[in-house]
């Protein structure tokens, strides 16, 4: 493995998969239980042609090299910090040979890569409609979370025209915005296949939801049952356990 | 109470609440679970002006005038032989002050009624995509199941023009179709606002959605907590003794 040089106030965790190791910052960008969630639950092809946007620094891209057998993993990403920790994340757990890590705008991508080429997307996008009176030096993890530089429309319309046709399309999101992913994945032509809602416990509301699409698949879908992240405080649930591989 | 006259294979059932009976007739309809979560979930304003599209033999509107102040509340079905049970049942329990039960198409619903002429409408619709295979003896009890006389997109092009602007709109369906029914309910113009997956035991997929959507509504849904039908086999949960009563 390569040289780790951290930057001013990064950090180094284990990911527990691989002996893999992600750079964090809390001050740009530190993953959550959404994109592990993801990453569990995406089955993305054996040799697939993988492209995760909104890649942030890099998490979904190292875990699935870890979890899947795809053939290479490209990441997607707006702000020039979290490429810079995503690329010496990459670098550091020896995958430059799978894993790309690209500096650009979603709303670009066709464009970049061109339509119909790729049999996977995941993205854990921001969740929140965009604020407008956010202070300058809370805009680097505003974007992660806000609908600032990339909007859910952006997402489906770009993800529509780079999937291959039957290409497999992997979101987490909020369930507040259910209606909308649903309906605008139906418009887009990705036809919602699997859903999974995510509850802190079993008596209560979902606090995530997991969706897998397909482009141009057949209307029908299959709405699993609930993944429960902690069967009594503190304490995750075996399921939450294994996503995690602890 | 009236004269109770029962026909060939009609029984007579007690709902369990304010001591009312309904008419089944296993050739014809009998009402399952989803009607009576679909009575509990729904939350008809007080003085309402409600329709239940698809009533079979009135089972939601008898539940609705047990459960809430509405103050009229229309069923539109039609199979003459569902009127017909409809109509005596609420005689046999002294509704027809609060109940009518008319024969029609739901497809002629706004010209009969008029636009924007509800509070409220519910509905159990047929769940299952029309099967054209079907004998002619079992086609009065298809009729429930399948989309013979009536599709989903039939009840939201009639539910969105037939509410009042604002007013609200509860369905109970089959999970697969939800990609189907959130995006039918946003291309019509009722927003889903709540949902509820209904699963047999909690470590098992949803049988049932409950959905309720606002005309005109704001976008921001919320789902809930899962409803449990079981709490170990044969036992109900305390929720489900609760709505239906026990």
């Amino acid at each position: 493995m390569a040289d780790i040089s951290l930057k001013k106030n990064e950090r180094l965790d284990d990911l527990e998969r691989n002996g893999y190791r992600i750079i964090q910052n809390p001050d740009y960008f530190c993953f959550g239980m959404d994109a592990v969630l993801l990453s569990g639950y995406a089955h993305i092809p054996d040799g697939a042609k993988v492209l995760d946007l909104c890649c942030g620094n890099g998490i979904i891209p190292i875990l699935l090299a870890a979890k899947t057998q795809a053939e290479h993993i490209i990441g997607l990403e707006i702000l020039p910090e979290n490429v810079d920790m995503a690329r010496r994340s990459v670098d550091l757990n020896g995958l430059s040979d799978r894993i790309t890590i690209d500096e650009g705008d979603l709303k670009d991508a066709t464009g970049r890569y061109g339509a119909s080429s790729f049999d996977a997307i995941t993205v854990n996008p921001p969740y929140m409609i965009a604020d407008h009176g956010l202070k300058a030096q809370d805009r680097a993890r505003s974007v992660a979370r806000h609908e600032i530089e990339c909007t859910l429309e952006d997402v489906l319309t770009q993800a529509a025209k780079l999937l291959k046709p039957q290409g497999v399309f992997y979101m987490v999101h909020r369930p507040f915005r259910l209606a909308e992913i649903l309906s605008g994945m139906c418009a887009h032509g990705i036809e919602p296949k699997q859903m999974r809602m995510v509850h802190p416990f079993i008596d209560k509301e979902p606090t995530m939801v997991l969706i897998g699409g397909v482009r141009g698949g057949r209307s029908r879908m299959s709405v699993e049952k609930p993944l429960i992240i902690y069967e009594k405080q503190d304490v995750y649930t075996e399921e939450i356990r294994e996503i995690y591989g602890f």
